[in-house]
């Protein structure tokens, strides 16, 4: 995988033997994006089937602890936890084959993973591309693109698509604090595909969105509830509202393997509270005075009554989301 | 004056002699905040009177040119062309008098603006302290502190004396991109008087507004509509509309020199765009790739009808802001 931390100043790619090691990756940000961290665990859990087989060790007990590992990473993306228990799922499945058969399927299975997120992404970009007018000026916030996912994106994706189209779109770049994925890595994927865009400080887009210069706002998702409600990065709220209260379509893109219907609404989401070095520092500068205290929500909960569809692999779902995204699981099955 | 780019590293006092070294100091924010950059202007002018009559040189069309250059720095905060407005009629009024009576006149006149501004702060602090709970938890943004005024400041000084009557506060303190006022000056300010103090990326605030957790968001302004609309640091106006979509009060914190009844409303209101440097740096770090562009609006516009109260020097002003606004400047003549 490519090392996220180090854009956009280096495109460096790590490998790995250990699933212990994606274990660490994951928490520690080096893949991130609700859909790439899911398949990212999916082959932490084909590596760690292959690391039994060659210790000779059993193969179920070993997978049920790579699963309690990969899953204390990061609490709130849903994906990680539907791609533990889908290769779970699968290696009880096959608990009666042999071990390297078990491993090998699971490697397979661990790739269609990725394959599904992919061709669900570009599904989701000719649904979404269809929503954005021409030419449109769009804000997006945090990273929904190829590095949030497998390849392709889910909200880029929906703007690479309308690209592809034709469609003349200019992209503002919410810059994404405190980690700044915007700058960092929207900027970066905006600018290798040639779309036109321009960073703004998140506290700009308010400015934009009242003068009445934008046509959508469009962003991913980490966990979707039943009801629609969305938790995305931190600051995903405070845009929608604004974006609503302007009138302005707002478009959660996102793969059905984001939605959790156990969840009846967005309150019940976990929220990761990060590291308040996350914030008091930018890079290696310190931006606040010695002993300052932080705190650092690491997402936060969008109720449905802010956004306009939820553009999915299956078709854009409207509101009410209830009705709409229980629909798309029955005929995604 | 505290040259304030250097906080909170280093607590530097500058010193001027040449009035074009002071507005350079305004132009690039080594003072900043409507009151300060209005008192500073006004001692710009008594030095640039007391210039012309070191030089020799006629004193009224010096003064008319030095306003014309102190006038040219910054175009949003209403203060400055108050206060140069202010320092030219005294000038006018005074015109038969010997240049040195004038110039020591307008010292006079320009200490008279910064003490009435500590004055109007203190008795704002007072007005506005009343309206918070005890306990509070309340939101601020950028800094409307002792270093955006002559001393004690406008939201800050509400805080201030909040704290000095024994309510028990704590302050979420935005950091407030891209230039970071929150987390440079007021989390200084805060710490140094020991008010309980926690920073927040701005994106974070959404978050604590939907989950109960704020009793208040207070600010400054750097200028205000007739119609009560503000224009204040950029990112105010998604704060704001996020804190009414959630029963949360907003106040507006500024004395009526930052009120400007020409102006019908706020969209009619300058916006100083900055350079694109303060968003694709923070101190020297890059955080965006190269060639990216940047749009960096200082301010943006808060209509009215988020704000549910203006604190002045004359009082706690409520809606409709036509009526209240007008009825004070007749109460303050």
């Amino acid at each position: 995988m490519i090392d996220q931390r180090l854009l956009p100043r280096e495109l460096v790619m790590v490998r790995f033997q250990d699933y212990r090691d994606v274990a660490v990756a994951i928490r520690d940000m080096c893949v991130r994006g609700a859909p790439a961290i899911g398949a990212s665990a999916a082959f932490g859990m084909a590596l760690a089937a292959r690391q039994a087989v060659r210790a000779g060790e059993p193969l179920l007990p070993a997978l049920e602890e790579a699963g309690r590992i990969l899953g204390a990473t990061r609490p709130t993306a849903v994906n990680l936890f539907w791609a533990i228990e889908r290769m779970l799922a699968a290696a009880r499945r096959l608990a009666t084959l042999a071990p390297e058969a078990i491993a090998a399927a699971l490697l397979a299975e661990a790739e269609a993973i990725a394959d599904a997120d992919v061709e669900a992404n570009r599904r989701m970009g000719r649904f979404g591309a269809e929503l954005l007018p021409d030419p449109a000026t769009v804000i997006t916030h945090c990273n929904a693109g190829a590095l949030a996912t497998v390849a392709y994106g889910t909200a880029l994706g929906l703007i690479r698509a309308a690209a592809e189209m034709g469609k003349r779109l200019h992209v503002l770049v919410d810059e994404t604090r405190p980690r700044l994925q915007g700058a960092h890595l929207t900027a970066w994927e905006l600018m290798q595909e040639g779309i036109g865009c321009t960073l703004i400080a998140d506290n700009a887009a308010g400015h934009f969105l009242l003068r009445g210069q934008v046509d959508a706002v469009v962003f991913g998702a980490d966990r979707i509830a039943a009801n629609g409600d969305v938790a995305n990065k931190i600051g995903t709220y405070k845009l929608a509202v604004v974006a609503h209260e302007n009138g302005v379509p707002v478009y959660c893109a996102a793969p059905l393997s984001t939605v959790d219907l156990k969840l009846p609404r967005g309150l019940d989401i976990p929220i990761e509270e990060r590291s308040p070095e996350e914030v008091l520092y930018v890079g290696k500068e310190r931006i606040a005075p010695e002993g300052m205290r932080a705190a650092n929500p690491a997402f936060d909960v969008t109720p449905a009554k802010y956004i306009t569809a939820i553009v999915t692999e299956v078709g854009v779902l409207r509101p009410p989301f209830e009705d709409s995204l229980s629909r798309a699981f029955r005929e995604a099955e």
